[in-house]
């Protein structure tokens, strides 16, 4: 990264999942058929999923982000906006485009910028319309990471974030990624997602965790989507101990960990401390069971778990 | 405004101006033309420029907005993004879609939204390609108010915000707008913007006056685009007056009141007390003589002077 002064950084969040890797790398495609001179970069370790997308579809991972960009890069986000979830001192960086699909959270910009945002399953959605809207054609290696962004998202269509939109984009990508069973296709990747061999606890509470600010809290939800519950749910008390650690690494006030059965569309989450089981509990009006609360078909995070934190901290629920 | 439950309200910016006015029009009939429930309302009285764009379309002005708007109303905001320069109460009701040609405020979400910001001369330039993008005939007179909005923000492409798009915009709607002469047309805009008949000193200050934070402090930036700029100038003494006295009501920590001679692309700024001397000296480095400061071809207040004074108060030209 030489050349600092006029190439656009383009990155999706932290503990990157799949849309965040492949909308970075079909965005930074974009600006660069517009003539803007723009790079995909990481903000972390791919999961196996996203590792399975990429071979798949043929791509390269994007590289990790360095560590020593200058004050004033500037900077396109996509598949998230608030600074937590970014790169380091994104507040010190010029953010000048953001595609995403999250609530708006603390973002600020000091100049007129591009924005679009859509309340979608999934930022590839946005992307396949930006590129159907410019007239610009789509390859079968951008299709299948579009296509298979959307249905690691939506949970091939089973999320309740999924919308029309995103169902009749995968339509539109289906014959130009080549991909011949829809279905069966989504299972490989969702089996990929639920293969966790090698990873420790710790690694698996963090492969999808965000934070967010709730009024003056400091909180994070991390999700396991999974074909195979029981395999994390055996292993339990290991993983409501080491939340605990990560709370105090991370100095967090309550820490969440969904564990989300993809096929029954169920969400399990783990409850490390009392902080977490008097929130829950009434937020959720739950009940909870030897540090697990059964949060039913609230499976998305975006859509069900943080507005309903989100309300109980503004006061809504309390 | 009895059935509010399932109607966004859609609004321009306090003290609207023909962009506001015109995207809030078109923006509510794209709404409904996607079958949601949408009306368009304004904040404030129309300024002449924008009564003769409504006469020269045929077209009605919104109703002005109500008092009793119930917290949680769906809201869609058009030309502006910030709680100062928007509806009373905005943070209680629930945004669902923002378009706007500025810098990104204050805003947050709880839930995902539609956000479509392009840093383009004018929210009528969005708005075109919005329609053109979902396949909408535009006709007649709604092409009139694109149109105009265009011309009118962008002072006819003399405006430094001005871009290609805005350009190519006005050419795709100007044979939809069936106005022959785009430059005389123009004229006749401007001369309208200058035509202060019947106007206080107090009104015309407060015609086109936004209120920005900056960092603890709170200012406003009035403009007066003119083609006769001697007609404000020599009633300067009573505008200089007249600005603290508007200070104190509106509790500002600053006030600057741009004339903006529209034909020659100057910017006489007046100053009225030395808290307002003190900045703008430092932070555009220029002199100050009894009460004006010529800011030269800073007349774009979104892209030169906000960001100039934003930098300044967040201390970067300290």
């Amino acid at each position: 990264m030489t050349d600092k002064t006029d190439q656009i950084i383009v990155v999706g969040h932290r503990n990157p999942d799949t849309d965040a890797i492949t909308a970075a790398l079909v965005y930074a495609d974009f600006l660069r058929r517009m003539n803007v001179n723009a790079k995909a970069y990481r903000l972390g370790d791919l999961n196996n999923e996203t590792k399975f997308v990429l071979q798949t579809a043929g791509v390269e991972q994007p590289d990790m982000i360095p560590d020593n960009i200058p004050e004033g890069t500037q900077v396109a986000l996509v598949d998230h906006n608030e600074s937590q979830q970014s790169m380091k001192d994104l507040k010190k960086m010029r953010v000048s485009h953001v595609v995403d699909h999250h609530k708006l959270g603390d973002l600020t910009t000091s100049e007129p910028v591009y924005l679009r945002f859509e309340p979608v399953g999934c930022t590839g959605t946005i992307l396949t319309k930006i590129f159907r809207e410019n007239h610009l054609d789509i390859d079968q290696k951008t299709a299948t990471l579009l296509l298979s962004a959307i249905l690691s998202d939506t949970l091939h269509f089973r999320s309740p974030t999924t919308t029309e939109d995103d169902k009749k984009v995968v339509e539109y990508l289906h014959p130009l990624a080549k991909i011949d069973d829809i279905q069966a296709y989504a299972g490989k990747l969702f089996e990929a997602k639920s293969d966790l061999t090698g990873f420790s606890a710790s690694q698996i509470l963090l492969l999808d965790f965000k934070t967010f600010p709730f009024q003056n809290e400091h909180w994070a939800v991390g999700t396991a989507e999974t074909c195979n519950t029981d395999k994390i749910l055996e292993r339990k008390d290991e993983f409501l101990k080491e939340m605990v650690e990560e709370k105090k690494k991370h100095k967090l006030n309550g820490f969440l960990f969904c564990v989300v059965d993809i096929l029954k569309e169920k969400n399990l989450t783990l409850i490390p401390t009392e902080d977490e089981d008097k929130v829950v509990r009434q937020a959720f009006k739950v009940d909870i069971k030897d540090g697990i609360a059964d949060l039913g078909s609230n499976i998305s995070r975006k859509k069900q778990i943080v507005p309903t934190l989100e309300a109980y901290f503004n006061g809504k629920n309390k």
